[in-house]
């Protein structure tokens, strides 16, 4: 089986021969590797192409695609071609609000579905927020948009008792991070997060526009004001096809 | 319909009534949120129990039990009940080997199926690494298990110009940062890593024992020594169903 080395776009796959014998299953290890090695939006060579440049025949290469496709990595558009899908939204380790991430992107965010009340805290919550159970939380949700397309289903609680009139100054469109600057004169300093990978339920899936059991990263997220008290507690779910996470990883001091 | 607010157990769940009407659906997201603020492991009530807590009927409770299957997020033991299913290895932003991660949590790191060559640098790579595009590169890949259950399908690169008798010395069990450390004295100071969620291929998805096009994290990481040389360049999956990445979040000096 002939393993390419460097294509003639210069984009040679990068992938060890599965030595399984399978062509298919090789051709779609190897246009996986280009397509992760590819910009979001890339068109992919034809089918034809394709099959001249691995020496298999053209059906091979169309269920090598057709893989690609079920896993999300490329999408056909119809008499155009095959384009590459990659996740373009990053949530890094800065502290930033899902407001002014999109802003610093050149995108409009906006919020969809905004749903708020006040509620006795669960065990769960008060534990998370540092407060009795029963006492008074808000809990705020709403799909948040960045230019129209629904990117994330934001889930958040806040200590009623430190943040009285947030429902009434709060509305659908506001960034809670300025809400609460402007109004309560509270500056988030830091936050402890949790990611895994969840898959959506489908009415979760109806709301993110994306379909059922799509995966998602499920971000808890316990947010810290300057003095070191909790200020919010939140599970949220963002798409998987639209967003990556970007990390620094370091030594620990003295590690 | 009705809403718990404090369940028997303590464990009351956090969800917004969705006024969809659906029972179900509604049932389902009650749970979903029951699961989520569960251990890993923890035994759900059994349907008869949630069906007369919800007011509903035993097949509604069965079909929302299906659902949550279907996501992952419980297993249906026969003769015992349903389990919670959470993932409960954790990557965290302090640089460690995945050796030493298993052994911190009194796991016993192993590895299956290691494969190393040697081979020209394509352009990507090359990019990545800071060498020559066609520079001799060695290549390394092996399935990483924790007490023998496959964990992550490891897959990094190294400039061989720097690191010239490396396949000789590393071996399938090696930690390949100790080898770095005891034969070339060198020390892995920081990594930047972009984490998305990818799709597992079949092949992917039988060398991690898990279902076909599961999704799993795609950790792309370029690690650097003290001197600030990239060491090593890799794109690894980590299992969707058994890793949380830990992440702390804080505001830019000055922002």
């Amino acid at each position: 089986m002939p393993r390419p080395r460097h294509e003639p776009n210069g984009v040679a796959p990068d992938v060890f021969t599965t030595g399984d014998g399978a062509k298919g299953a090789h051709i779609q290890e190897v246009l996986a590797t280009l397509v992760q090695q590819s910009r979001d939006g890339s068109l992919l060579p034809s089918e034809r192409v394709l099959a001249e440049r691995f020496g298999v025949a053209r059906m091979t290469v169309r269920g090598a695609i057709d893989e690609l496709e079920a896993r999300g990595m490329v999408r056909r558009v119809s008499g155009r071609g095959t384009f590459v899908q990659r996740p373009t939204l990053t949530h890094s380790e800065i502290f930033r609000s899902f407001s002014q991430d999109m802003r610093n992107r050149g995108m409009t965010p906006g919020s969809r579905s905004y749903r708020a009340r006040t509620r006795p805290a669960t065990r769960d919550i008060a534990e998370r927020l540092g407060v009795d159970v029963g006492a008074p939380v808000h809990s705020i949700e709403r799909v948040r948009t960045a230019d129209g397309t629904p990117m994330a289903l934001e889930r958040t609680n806040l200590p009623a008792a430190r943040f009285g009139t947030l429902l009434d100054v709060m509305n659908r469109d506001q960034s809670l991070y300025d809400v609460l600057a402007r109004v309560f004169g509270v500056r988030l300093e830091s936050a402890e997060q949790t990611v895994s990978i969840a898959r959506l339920s489908p009415a979760e899936a109806r709301r993110l526009e994306v379909p059922g059991y799509d995966p998602a990263f499920l971000v808890e997220r316990r947010a810290l004001d300057t003095m070191g008290n909790v200020v919010e507690f939140g599970r949220s779910l963002y798409r998987g096809d639209r967003y990556a996470i970007e990390m620094h990883v370091s030594r620990p001091a003295g590690g």
